[in-house]
């Protein structure tokens, strides 16, 4: 459940602007990679000092700065100095667990998405903070954990490919936002697929198991929800060009990433309506083999009740019974016995019983 | 399930407006039509070269060039580079599985349309991508696979009927358009049978089939209305008239196909409500004979127990049992059996039980 | 089923404008019926020639042509060219089956309504398409059959009642709308009073024709609902004052109509609401009667076969059976049989089973 | 059902501005009170005659004619001409059953609500109408039957309590909907305690009548919900102050009323809300309940038909059954019969049927 | 139930503007304290009377009166006419079991929220109305109880911690609101964690308490919903800065509690949604049981009651039956039995029932 609310009441009172972490704790220092880059010069680096990443922010390159790793709030305190940030944006920051959201903060622009993806351990969907701050050279960018979604913006950089190191700081963000909302698509694919097997188990051989599957999916469905929907409307913003940071020619682009964000939102919509088809399925398919239990248990003993009973009849010892003298009582009970079945028989398929 | 999500995880990572192509592997060429024609003249061909294509590009007539088959993305990318298309259009293109969408590329409009076909095979809905450029004097047009859906538009431009020929590209954008929303009333003509037949089974002679048919629909409506949702805002922006590209007297006729689509909408939300009805009716018509069945067990059981009870005491071996001596204990004990018998149908009576 | 879908494929790749008329075949001519009115004079007559009614189109008093029957498309050709109307139009008058709407054709108003009447045969709802344009000085409707919904309006304008004579086309408008809205309430009040009788049954006297009924009427409410709805956009938009042809003293007739609208829709939701109240209370009822059968059969099995056990026992052929040569057993055993069924009823009382 | 839908067929027909009056006929006159009053003098009295109450209208006094029982539709016909009234205010007067609205007519503003009441007789809620008619000086109260809930508005002008008699009648018309507003409490009051009561009865002692409680109200909140719905757009719209005949300084108090308004709709939808749960609650404590009956049979047949068929086989006429001549065989018998009961036990404990 | 309504019917009939204290009757006196503070000093005291409190309220610094317990109502009224406030906010201040709203009375803002906070006793969740008046130098908060929720912000002006020495009274009603928003957190998280335990529990060991927890939880989360929605609106109209008495650079913070609010409505949605799963998955696992009740006792029937009847064959009184004296009889019977023992397990394992 701590997946559905992540901030925690540890921040219950303190000053707004406090920064609080509140994640897992860590002791490996985060990771900061900075690129500088211009359309003729690239210049990549791992540092360990915020002081020394921060140097080459004045130049007329653009600034790419990634933070893997939140845990140590300082490093965010001084680079939130050296960037003249809001305090409340660096508390957001800090303090995961925020839904996507875009806060303009004139100098710059601050927007925090959710990137999905699927625990490798127990096959279920965790959410990681991903916030990004635009300036107006140079682009900060904080994960959780170290991941690999940025690499191919990374890989697009070094190697001059596409438009990247022709346009701005807001192409850059833009172009990490995409990489965020395509990876939707990987975890969507993967739901699809177990959706698909579903619908063939829960016709041919529905078991309790299938049923906590899709019970599953439907939880995961509302976490997806819940992380997607408000970025459908953050996408909406930034692709109105609400912001003075956002480049009328990158417009067009962020217009594509919000066509994405509706597919994805479109496509979990579809999903929950088809859970809730394979759940009916599931459930009549249940109901199918209570209603053939039933009958069996009917068709026994509406059968066998009255014979036993009949059985029981010349089981009796009255003194004066005088069909146990007639020779032929026996075969004639049998006979009796066999024509009753038969009859039942008859009557069942009849009523579609058999 | 793939028919939910088109969009496959092979793009994630690659720079924006990289044309990758996510459709079935095909090796034979696409098809490509082309009719140049103004009020006077037609000069339909098919062609294999795009470069011949579009040489008539700059005369005054009007040029629809229509494309079976979007595998080929080399192709598609020369026509985009003839037409200076923008890159992200022509990624749309390629990359299948969009929603319904209408962008504004200020030199040309771009319109992404679902065409739905019911599969000949399994008889279930399947849709195609089909995208539509239009120009200030060209329309281009592309399909996934060979289809006639726009073959009564060719008539009427070959033999001039209607108003097709004087008009603009707009209006030719606007048959084609017409022509895909139509198809739509056709399969929910199909549909609308499969509903009407299903209504009468479901209370007459229920049986599993008739829920998995109830369920098939449900699951392709929930199809239909993810392909049919998004195109009514598209249809209302293109008949608001927010595009230059789109001529005053035009907007008459998209008002007309929105209003079409509107109803699609209509149709779908009531078949989806009709089938909640029936899925009810289903169920509990099931459940009636599920009654039924238990009624009937417990009217034998009711009868017969009590009855085997008395037939086994005088079953038993005690010494001294003196009905077993009587003379006409026999006779008696029957009549108390048939009394018995009377008194239960009586009462199942009163209880409406039978 | 045809009901929910009267657009059919037929139309399907005509060119825009081209008239199909979609209803039942019929041979007799449409009725149509002229009169021209103002202030003073009332001319009152019926036409087959539809170059005859138009005669005193130009005249300065109002005309209004009630056509019932619309199978003749020629007629509705005719009298299209001769009060110029838009092809568009003219296709939507023949193609029966539209949603209600309002197109505003500069020259023209035209509006598209349902007649819902209940079938005399099968006790069903129908409905049927009136179209109605609006000129400067005149009122064309359409209607699919002869009705006589808008007799009242007829006699109102014959004899001079109201303010009908001394008001505008416009007026006239508002008045057959206003009838065909108030026939609603004729149906509305119908259905109310099935829905009334249900409501008893259901508790009182469950049984399978109650959850037909009850179905039957969720959807005929479906089928209300899909008509009504639209209006309801189409009476405030025309209450709204849109179009210049409606005058400003018609416009609180015109919202006085709109409110009807918004009765009937409001008391269509509330019948549904209804009527799920009462297929929860039917479902509960018989829900009800299946758990009295249950526990029927539980007691009767629950005191008979311990009991039947035991006479069993006393039934069994060992050599050594002390009890069966006791004096008192046989009583002894009826004893325990006694006690052991007193025991069970009290015990069942306790259980609130009886 | 008729509470739902009191607009009756015998209106359908008419031209627009017949008053008809469609509640029960009665035969006593209608009871007129007038009241004039400002900020010196208060003068109070019960007219028969139209003419006499109306006599001071052009006074600068503020006039407050109230009327009970609108049966005689000619007395408001006369009332209507006396103040100019529109004659659709007027049919919407006489023709009760209309849904809360506000109507402009410039020279004065008209007001539908609906008064709830819970009838005495059968706990059943009713609705009637109250109409409302603000002028620049006066105010026309209609109710449809003798009530008291004005009562304390009358007290507060007859002693110059508060504010009302320095206020002019836009005040008195506020005072007057909060009166009716305020009476919504009660109702709602009511209702919360008879739902806190099934609260309780629902877990504990669920039985068919909880059931019909539940249903019963769940009916009632639907009528309500039909009530007061329009009733928030209608106090919205009057407290933005639309109309000029609304002093700026009354829209604070009419805001209030419509925050009351908002937090009736709130606690009807929560009171929807409990209810479903409520239903739910009930639900699966009857379904519960049939679980234990049906364990207890399964029980019961579980241990007893194996024993019984132990009893039977001994039971047997063979001539060769050794045990039948073994000297302990019935002891054995027996201690078969409590070692099989015994384990049954215990495997019932270990699955928790016991 | 009162939970959901606390506004009683003895406020009905009362002129607007009177004072009436609806919560449960107190003797205590209300705690009152006054902070005055500026950048520099601090004075905080509590008071017992009125006129003391506000003798300051003149002076440059801003002055916060905290009213713990508004039983008093006479207390209000001072107050209200010492800070000339308006009499329909003191009647809301008073009357508890307002919905959370904002209203601008020019001079001063009146704000209302619900404090939520779990009931030591018996663990539901309790509302308690928070009331705050900002004015262009003072802030009142008024709680129905003594609490601590406020304290942290005390802590704060104390110390001079954070900006709040520095800002005005803007930035300390912000402080106010936020800590009761961020209170919320708390109880989500507590019920956070009852659903995950409750996950567990209705997958593994499903019991009616479970079910009787999971709906429990669904009232509190009805009762929470009601108090956090209009809580929403509040807090966007507020950071939307509508009111003049709001300086621009508040904005920011107040933006900050209205993300906090939507991730607090995000959440109980979320929960909403969960707490659905959780019951289906409950009902579904209790149905399983029950099925696997069903197939022992048709497993159990199905085999020993044929078995029986041969048994009662077996033990029939006829003369003549040759099988009783055939040598091998017996042990053929228990053959019989044996064999068809096994068949009927096979078959069982065959239908997937044991």
């Amino acid at each position: 459940m701590s997946l559905f609310l992540k901030r925690s009441s540890r921040k219950v009172g303190l000053a707004p602007g406090t920064l609080v972490y509140v994640g897992e704790k860590k002791v490996e220092p985060p990771k900061i990679t900075v690129i500088d880059y211009d359309e003729t010069t690239v210049n990549e680096r791992e540092v360990v000092d915020i002081e020394e990443c921060v140097s080459s922010k004045d130049l007329p390159h653009i600034t790419w700065i990634n933070m893997d790793g939140i845990h140590q709030v300082e490093l965010i305190e001084k680079l939130g100095k050296c960037f003249s940030l809001h305090p409340l944006l660096l508390e957001d920051i800090a303090h995961t667990g925020q839904r996507p959201k875009m806060d303009d903060f004139e100098d710059n622009l601050f927007i925090v998405l959710n990137m999905i993806y699927s625990d490798e351990q127990d096959d279920g969907i965790r959410s990681e903070q991903v916030s990004l701050v635009v300036g107006s050279n140079f682009v900060l960018s904080f994960q959780e954990q170290e991941g690999d979604v940025f690499n191919p913006v990374r890989e697009r950089i070094r190697h001059g490919k596409g438009r990247i190191r022709k346009k701005g700081p807001d192409y850059l963000a833009y172009s990490l936002i995409d990489a965020v909302v395509d990876h939707y698509f990987t975890i969507l694919e993967e739901l699809g697929e177990d959706i698909e097997s579903l619908q063939e188990e829960s016709v041919t051989r529905p078991n309790p198991e299938t049923l906590q599957t899709i019970q599953w999916l439907k939880k995961e469905m509302i976490f997806l929800r819940k992380s997607v929907w408000p970025l459908r409307e953050v996408m909406s913003s930034l692709a109105r060009g609400e912001s003075g940071l956002i480049k009328e020619d990158t417009h067009l682009y962020l217009r594509d990433v919000y066509d994405h964000t509706i597919q994805v939102v479109d496509t979990i919509e579809t999903y929950r309506d088809m859970l809730s088809v394979l759940l009916d399925v599931y459930l009549s398919s249940v109901n199918n083999r209570m209603n053939e239990v039933m009958k069996v248990l009917t068709i026994i003993a509406t059968i066998f009740i009255p014979l036993s009973f009949l059985a029981g009849v010349y089981g009796m010892n009255f003194k004066y019974m005088p069909e146990l003298d007639y020779r032929y009582a026996y075969p004639l009970f049998w006979l009796v016995v066999i024509g009753a079945f038969i009859i039942m028989i008859v009557l069942f398929k009849k009523r579609k019983w058999l």
